[in-house]
């Protein structure tokens, strides 16, 4: 109190109870617009049936394009709304939502649309990534190339005249896009002066890292066949390691991302949801951090900032994240004595209170 | 409503919207009473602290046997409601909570009335289970014999004479009980007729699991090494296979139980939390259901049978854990449109509402 600024000085005091208050949870990497579900796929495959039959079946990810094609606007809001709902309730004021179910110039701006529109619903931020190249369509199998640059790239401009991208995403995957065809989004991203981040050595090594590092991507994301290079490019260029264990879980990978390789070359580690219909469909920044911890050898200290100050940066802001003077007071009230309960404990929900911008 | 009995015609009729009602969940395997936590000691884990400094530093489970001795009772009892309600947030209505970190006469009789008295506070059943043999206390280091003698019989005793035991647990381990010391806790549970149940094959082959055979115990739990023969006797004795993934996974244990065996043999499954405050900090049963699924391919339905039906015979319950005439009204209602996703998403409670015996 001694220390604080004069011009601050004579505000309102909250009694907390002497509860730990830490900054607001940020998830910075989600896709919680989205048609359908599949849980049926979940069980089909639990249940023996092969790749194939799935796919017969009309599960993976085409399932959620025609699905999110399909969708009124209304109908993707409220579904959408009960994610970000779940988030909230544990104390996160910032959520990142991706596009990337749409394929198509409508559909992918009515996700962007409706991702905006939670902020007239709900007391949270949304940042809006474009995402127009993760996935291949049906209607241009084989073609990727001019997926590329007959849809993605045209989207992404109509998009970003509507006021609706905040950053470019892309799949940089042996099934999505190679490093050339995401380079090709990243230029138009560049042109529009969009920052971008990338789904990265997800699968296998496949070059999006040192690509992102190249175009100095907010974050590189996923990051499990991430080599050392790509660890010091990144360090490098000031990116974020965006660290996903729900996928990692859920598709039950047994390489872990280098987090001690980026713990000793100082790259700052966010931990997000990545909320997706197929490979994790989770809604909890807390059991991420848990997962973080118990999966990845990451500390408590580590996984908080995860999902507060390195979050903000793998967003690009700079007025969330940590609790300091002339921040916004986006903030966290918890009911337990020390911050690495919120690791520790799993299934567990100890927020006292959320406040959102200085209001609880 | 044509196959209703008659007596029950006529009956109160609730209108619910065509959500999915099944079974209210039954969490048959936990230690939700305990005092103090082990968020330091995880966190001392995960920042490279050796097994001897975490133990020089008061961690392990003598940690938690201290702060449980030196608890009131009121607090025992606040810091357990608070799970409960947990467990109930997400449709449980009946919960077995085991003694064993007391570990003398005083605070294992403290902990079973704890337990009992949830019941006066909340709306749910719980079923004790006396765990004496759950470790050996510090001041019996190197006796064990001595200590199933001088205090985990004679505590059994008081405890039943005080009605406060419905059944009898124990630690099969290396670390915990042999199965001769075991089997003389059960001897003294056949002689006051009361069942049994075991924590058997959790980290070695220690041979629990045929002993909970031998004994027709209610249930054998965690079982990630038990053999062929092992499950064959569970078959023969009709005992159920409690299955315990959150223990799995934050042990980071790499070999799972036989379920594949289990299901080819016929022998029941029920999952539970194992609710504790070192190798399972968790308070969520539909994590539970889908840590089942993921990490140890049991189906969705395996997974719904295993917290409703088989987690209701694991507790010798026959008014619960199905929705038949005659039986109990315990009831969970869902907002789901298909019972698999309820194990498929993670993070996330779509409980519509609680019905505890036919009430709201
Ligand atoms: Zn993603
Ligand atoms: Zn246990």
């Amino acid at each position: 109190m001694a220390d604080l600024p004069s011009h601050l000085k004579g505000g309102e005091i909250r009694d907390l109870g002497g509860r730990l208050v830490t900054p607001a949870l940020i998830d910075c990497h989600t896709h919680a617009v989205f048609g359908g579900n599949r849980a049926r796929e979940f069980e089909m495959r639990l249940e023996g049936a092969t790749y194939e039959e799935v796919s017969r079946a009309g599960g993976g990810i085409v399932s959620t394009v025609k699905a999110t094609r399909a969708a009124p606007e209304e109908i993707l809001l409220v579904e959408a709304l009960a994610r970000v709902d779940a988030l909230i309730a544990e104390g996160m004021t910032t959520i990142e939502i991706k596009s990337g179910y749409g394929l198509d110039l409508e559909t992918e701006l009515k996700m962007l649309r409706t991702a905006r529109s939670i902020m007239a619903r709900r007391a949270v931020r949304v940042i809006t990534s474009f995402l127009g190249a993760h996935a291949i369509p049906p209607e241009y199998a084989g073609r990727a190339d001019a997926y590329i640059d007959e849809v993605a790239i045209p989207t992404l401009e109509a998009a970003h005249q509507e006021g609706l991208v905040d950053a470019v995403d892309g799949f940089c995957e042996g099934i999505a896009f190679d490093t050339a065809q995401i380079g090709r989004v990243f230029d138009k991203a560049k042109a529009l002066n969009l920052p971008v981040k990338l789904h990265a050595e997800q699968l296998s090594h496949f070059g999006g890292t040192a690509l992102a590092a190249r175009y100095g991507a907010l974050s590189a994301d996923h990051l499990e066949h991430a080599t050392d290079d790509d660890v010091k490019a990144l360090a490098a260029s000031g990116t974020v390691a965006v660290i996903l264990p729900g996928a990692f879980y859920t598709i039950r990978e047994t390489k872990a991302p280098p987090i001690e390789f980026l713990r000793a070359h100082g790259v700052p580690m966010a931990l997000a949801t990545d909320c997706n219909p197929g490979s994790s469909p989770l809604t909890s920044l807390l059991l991420v951090m848990n997962m973080g911890c118990t999966l990845f050898r990451m500390t408590p200290e580590e996984a908080l900032a995860g999902v507060t100050r390195n979050a903000a940066q793998a967003l690009g802001l700079d007025d969330v994240g940590t609790i300091e003077t002339d921040k916004r007071a986006d903030l966290a009230v918890w009911n337990v004595a020390d911050p690495a309960e919120l690791s520790y404990r799993i299934g567990f929900n100890p927020l006292h209170s959320r406040i959102f911008g200085g209001t609880t």
